[in-house]
């Protein structure tokens, strides 16, 4: 029976997460549902990461087996068809029958959006932070930065994780600077507002970890902390000490890495 | 009583479009209602451009004279205390009296957007048109580029235009390349998705001018057409003879301009 990858993106505003949930619509159980129907079976499809309630993805990506012999971009077109347009499988390739979506994954990137100005956008509304606060870029940029390598993440994982190290690897933590663009300056010159976008990829995350560190790197942003105060925070492994999570809104999953499969 | 120009930034997949309609929800209806709330007494709001239902907004702009004597911050946070997250006054200042939003408009920007790939990506579906076949970007970019210059436009007006002249001059018409990126490859390499930009500069509009000339371009993009006939479509001056009217969903107005005002 063919193995299929697929590559997934959707706008998490209006669903209760990737995983499926004893009450609400998840991405996982539409994918699910839309595959029974085609394949006249229950088909399992399992994600790489599960984003949760209210995050956005690009390039989320997910393995299923499927019974029926299917040319990828037949499936591709199935799917969608019984798809809402809010969630689009992107593209479908037949994957070796050993790959498995989560426990193959070496690298994941995020994204996290910020808005930062008196008045946010109504396009960005569904997709961004709304910081009104005067923000120190620079610091954030510089705390941000001192998150790469290898940690123990602690102080920024919600409780209720049952993962058995809370050690992950960040390749990179930045904000993208070309994401920083000026988007309205007011007849005064006064304010304006900007557009941040923090990029992290890590070889793993934990629970709310990505939102956690947005939410601290905000806090060192509005000069509660100064930026060297990150690595005591990573040091203190204490959720306590680190800033709140930042709302789901901004976060996508931007990319899931495979090696040479 | 002091006069105040609005930039206003709104969604407009949800609304009738700017002007008020018999029935549904218009922006300047929207607008009209917040300012007689909080003048106490009706407002009447005129803007640069009567965007039809569907057609969203960067930077449309407005007038209005309140009673009140308010700063132009503090009317910007009133409005929008009154406004769905759909609608929001980027900015607000004060006018000078005989400013007149529609009337000493010398040039709007439009820009609309075409998603030119097999599956359109969700956070696109509001805000582009969904043009699956294979487009010569090439032939579009000549014949949109044949468009600047001062021209009849008869042939890309919608029927129930009452303008005495249909003589318009484009400063501007144009694909942005740096729209043109490529947000999916497929692991075949074979489809990939691209986001098109057409902007366009005039010093005034026709009823759906805009639309109807990117139903043409994409006609031509089809390959329905040479990119030269677009010169012939204008000389004809026949609605029927050029492209049908694109989708109001990828439609924005971005900016209008005005003189030493």
């Amino acid at each position: 029976m063919p193995k299929f990858k697929l590559t997934i993106a959707y706008d998490g505003t209006d669903f209760v997460g990737w995983q499926r949930q004893a009450s609400g619509v998840s991405i996982q159980g539409l994918l699910e549902h839309a595959l029974e129907e085609l394949d006249g079976a229950p088909v399992s499809v399992t994600g790489a990461g599960r984003t949760d309630a209210g995050v956005h993805a690009l390039g989320q990506t997910a393995s299923c087996v499927v019974r029926r012999i299917i040319a990828p971009d037949v499936l591709t077109r199935a799917i969608n068809a019984r798809l809402p347009p809010e969630v689009r499988v992107m593209d479908a390739a037949e994957a070796d029958p050993a790959f498995h979506a989560r426990f193959d994954a070496q690298a994941k990137t995020y994204r996290y959006r910020i808005w930062n100005g008196d008045v946010i956008s109504p396009f960005e509304r569904r997709y961004a932070w709304h910081v009104a606060d005067r923000l120190d870029l620079a610091a954030m940029c510089t705390a941000a930065r001192s998150l790469e390598g290898r940690h123990d993440f602690a102080s920024f994982q919600s409780a209720g994780s049952t993962v058995r190290s809370s050690e992950r690897t960040l390749m990179r933590s930045r904000f993208l600077t070309g994401c920083t663009v000026t988007e309205h300056t007011d007849a005064n010159g006064g304010s304006e507002s900007r557009l941040l976008c923090y990029e992290v990829i890590g070889d793993g995350f934990l629970r709310h970890m990505v939102r956690a560190i947005v939410g601290t790197l905000v806090e060192i942003g509005r000069g509660r902390w100064p930026a060297d105060r990150i690595v005591q925070l990573v040091a203190s492994r204490d959720r306590a000490e680190a800033g709140p999570t930042a709302p789901a809104a901004g976060l996508f999953l931007v990319d899931v890495r495979y090696g040479a499969l």
